[in-house]
């Protein structure tokens, strides 16, 4: 009998599939790129690709799937998008109305999925280079816009973590290195330069008040495409749960060098 | 009376809109990022855009109009896209049938035009760090099949150039800071790996033998997509005519950064 080797991706997949692992993604199969999930029907997709695309630096394109297929060939073959994510999000006309851990009984054949960079994929980077990411990491909305195509508009969500000015430098040199995955901060200092919302995280838990010696650093977060998707108030959208990704097969280390 | 000071980019682009410049383009405002242009019909939009984001290498994506839109708004706000190149190549069924200076009289409501990344871009880039651009530049076909999406496919086109070892090493560098422009080159040496087609280059007069002591460097081509909608025989497409590329507002130095 052959014993096949899976990878730490394709084991941890496995695990979620088999309903081993059920809560975050984060810190699981360290090194390979995890990707938010956005699923919308055929009709709406060349604007929400679209909407991506002139929005790049939030919604890195990692892989879009042919209509019905729930399989992403490129990213992580053999993987099935209705069954390898912990948690999924079910957006009917906008608002979030449940959570499922399965979407199989939900599909439909003009499905299409997209996956988009997030930026889990470079906390092992960030590690290695003395940046600390497991805490102090939230997820806020702000006032600056993005650029709208179709029914897809609204706001920039970022990512934000306090740092020192040394990590915050040290940061922005490693992130730099994935431009395929939101790349280099797009904001350092005052949260108010950008009208970031310290007051309700989408998702973190409350805001701490920093010392004096932190600065914060912003980065651009693959949930912006999915604040558009709501705020277009599409008839049905299933997404990721937040901080509920999808494993790829794409290791961090390789695509920073695309 | 006002005098407007325009930008060598806009500049260059009225000199073509008047009829002042009507041959390549190469050289002309350098240090502006200039784009191939690809038109379609809005049915065939969605696959269009998905191919390139499929072939990121080959096909990066500045902009996307909206339909019937021939203003680029976010790369070049003011150009007309039907004016501006100098020359425009008409393709009915696959074929280049013509070949037009303008083409308002063309134009439909349904037309989606693509701005496409050129390697002309990082043309001062190389030329600052010492790497000569003004010749020794090929576009030839290889044998490496590119991702398909609806009726887009093909194998990819590289842009070739004979350089040292030393201004080899030096490009890779360079053009590494253009992950969005094609990036780092996709092969250095044998042109056989790749089944480049040195006999019939697409662009170029007949490919040079070249001293031993040189090495072939191969980058992915703008000219990928194109060919791609030649090959799915789509019933109308206009591009730019090749070398004959559209200057956008885009600053080369500061795309890099992006």
């Amino acid at each position: 009998m052959q014993t096949v080797e899976l990878t730490p991706a394709q084991k941890a997949r496995r695990d979620i599939r088999e309903g081993r692992h059920q809560g975050p993604t984060h810190g699981l199969a360290m090194g390979y790129v995890q990707a938010n999930l956005v699923i919308i029907r055929k009709p709406l997709a060349f604007d929400f690709l679209l909407y991506c695309q002139r929005n790049q630096r939030a919604c890195p394109i990692l892989e879009v799937t042919d209509a019905g297929d729930a399989e992403p060939k490129r990213t992580a073959p053999g993987a099935d998008l209705r069954t390898d994510l912990p948690r999924y999000a079910i957006y009917r006309e906008g608002c979030r109305t449940n959570d499922e851990t399965k979407i199989g009984h939900l599909w439909e054949r003009g499905f299409v999925s997209f996956l988009i960079g997030s930026g889990i994929s470079f906390d092992q980077a960030l590690e290695r280079a003395g940046v600390p990411t497991n805490k102090n990491r939230w997820v806020l909305r702000t006032t600056v816009p993005t650029i709208s195509a179709g029914p897809f508009h609204g706001n920039l969500v970022v990512t934000m973590r306090w740092l020192t000015p040394q990590q915050a430098i040290t940061a922005t040199q490693v992130t730099s290195r994935f431009p395929f995955n939101h790349g280099a901060p797009i904001h350092i200092g005052d949260p108010d330069a950008i009208g970031a919302d310290l007051r309700c995280p989408l998702h973190g838990p409350p805001v701490e008040k920093a010392p004096k010696e932190l600065v914060a650093v912003f980065w651009a977060c693959g949930v912006t495409p999915q604040a558009a998707a709501e705020a277009a108030k599409i008839d049905l959208m299933i997404a990721h749960a937040p901080a509920h990704g999808f494993i790829t097969d794409l290791k961090a280390d390789e695509i920073c060098l695309q």
